[in-house]
């Protein structure tokens, strides 16, 4: 196995990342501003000013990209030390994409407790924490109470970026087919499903959702199931009586299939049973809920995918830098629900004139994106 | 005070680090193998064989500089945020000096338990830790058990890296005199004090020391003082019957001064009383236990300080960045105690035919260092 391209990519360098100076020292001048005896100058104007931090630290700018391991890629719960490369890797889109600096951390625990207190006490390093990979529900504790207490931004991508990006991606796509009264399924009720529906619930109005079901292993989640955490619970509220109801059953005329949950888990027969002009998103990596050509040939108007090797990408990959790069220059401390929409509405009209069915969003490589997107989370500010 | 050269040195980059991408992502192929959906199979290969860590993430090569901030510089307890600028400073000196990979961590906690499991939770990402600046007595503990429980090497800095630059610096200033069977007194018993003596007493012969005392606020440490740590106890058992003399008394007659405490505690008449040609390391910061010129003029053979701007400088930062560069390619998982006596000899022998009485050590922006320290670190690998 370990022939692969991305094994060469990985060996090269050990890891992808590397720790630069940004300063020289030449002289035993540079090296007394650098280091010893002149940098306690600014370590005492810290300690006397503790907001100086942002303006002479790596505190002022750094990202950590933080993962317990616990759900890594299509691997699932794979430990701190075979999660490193994922991070690694979210850390070089920052900096190539958005010119970010971002650092890795993988945590040998999974307990929740351990957690919250190991970022917390590692937080004065950074401006800002990505949390990742973390299974659900502790994902949701993590990130609520980290937020609580830590006055920088702190945000979960698997939740927020996915939603940010569905969200931007279903707005093209609703354009394109013009659908009103609009009927979702969301299947999958881990980390990203459960914030996807969040999103896209509090935009009812303007997606014109007349209904929309999250469905878990068992099926919909409905309010007269007894078996559902308080996360569930919150997006079980517009379940109605649908109890018991299967997935089979909650796509029959559905106008929106958004998976993020396993591979081949929807069939042409399913999409058969949709409404007309169907619109897929299969965004389980690596292997999709549906490949996108059987999709359009059962009759899908839209089909995209998380993958980079097809049309259609949709991956969190477009909002991160971007959003975090604007949290940060923006010095915004919380990314709240008007940052995440502020962030999908910037990249839906900037991809506008350019929406087709075989590209919802603007491509990943594109290096206009992040700003567009930090200038957009900017202008929330207060 | 923010007009300094170094505020501006501190300020152009926000902080003296960044983070940079050892690959190129401008393709989608590029992102494939950065990242999803190629690095699930590294991901995958770490998850079977961890041992490929080593090889294919950052844990191969980078140091982590941790500190609690209880004991910065000369400026004491000063927490995370304001000890952040010396840790960066440190990273700059690992990746300047020796081609080393290192990011600063500042926790916000000084409680020994908590500073040990942060460590531990984040040590799947580094290749060895860096302790620096954190306060005696917890510093001896916080060091030995990650030592014991990590498959790293852990070195306290301020501890073994001041002891190596001592115990070379030492060498040369007795081969200078050649002086025998001397006394030395050590004044200051915090990390590195403590440190300082133990290596010495290690080489008790070698040095040819008669006889070596540690001081500490209350005088010399004996074994008749009933308060003592049990980290002061080991160095007591060899003061004999000196209990109550003082640090003044402990001069008299002394050979070496070693001082790792407070500026301006020697004074000349101190001096006058020593043997002959006595040999003065002033190695307070950023103010020397006495000025050279002052020690000289008192009758010092030699006078050597921590300072950039003074001849005969001795600071640990000679020793670190080539100890951990031969650490981790030597892939030892100790700093024993035959690493640091290798690093010391190394030194001296590097220097041995350029000693002098107003440079006992190399200077410290020699660039072959590094590389004379590692193979020297390598070397002692069973």
């Amino acid at each position: 196995m370990e022939d692969h391209q991305t094994f060469k990519v990985h060996r090269k360098g050990i890891g992808k990342l590397s720790v630069t100076p940004l300063v020289e020292v030449k002289t035993k001048e540079d090296l007394s501003n650098v280091y010893t005896p002149h940098v306690a100058k600014v370590s005492e104007a810290i300690f006397q000013d503790p907001r100086l931090a942002t303006d002479y630290t790596i505190a002022g700018k750094m990202v950590a990209v933080i993962s317990d391991g616990s759900a890594v890629l299509g691997l699932g719960n794979i430990g701190a030390q075979a999660a490193l490369p994922v991070m690694e890797g979210k850390a070089v889109i920052f900096k190539e994409f958005a010119g970010v600096d971002a650092f890795p951390l993988c945590l040998a625990t999974q307990d929740t407790e351990d957690i919250i207190k190991t970022i917390k006490f590692v937080a004065p390093n950074f401006a800002a924490i990505n949390l990742e990979d973390i299974s659900a529900p502790r994902c949701f504790e993590i990130e609520r109470r980290l937020q609580e207490d830590l006055q920088i931004p702190v945000m979960h991508d698997d939740q927020h970026g996915t939603a940010i990006v569905i969200l931007a991606a279903l707005k093209g796509a609703l354009k394109l087919t013009k659908k009103k009264d609009i009927r979702v399924v969301i299947v999958g009720a881990g980390a990203a499903g459960l914030a996807v529906a969040r999103l896209l619930l509090s935009q009812k109005e303007s997606l014109s959702i007349a209904d929309l079901k999250v469905v878990d292993s068992k099926g919909v989640i409905c309010t007269k199931r007894t078996d559902l955490n308080i996360y569930k619970q919150e997006v079980a509220n517009n379940c109605g009586q649908e109890k018991g109801s299967s997935m089979e059953e909650a796509l029959i005329g559905a106008d929106v299939f958004i998976g993020v949950s396993k591979g081949g888990l929807l069939t042409k027969e399913m999409i058969a049973t949709m409404n007309d002009n169907p619109i897929i998103f299969a965004m389980a990596n690596p292997i999709p809920e549906i490949m996108p050509q059987e999709g359009l040939d059962a009759g899908a108007f839209i089909v995209a995918t998380g993958r980079s090797d097809f049309p259609n990408q949709i991956n969190n990959a477009l909002a991160y830098p971007g959003v975090f790069k604007g949290l940060i220059e923006g010095k915004l401390q919380k990314a709240t629900e008007e940052v995440k929409l502020a962030a999908a509405q910037a990249i839906y009209i900037y991809h506008e004139k350019s929406l087709s069915r075989d590209m919802l969003l603007p491509s990943i490589l594109d290096k206009n994106i992040p700003d567009v997107i930090a200038e957009a989370v900017k202008a929330t500010k207060k």
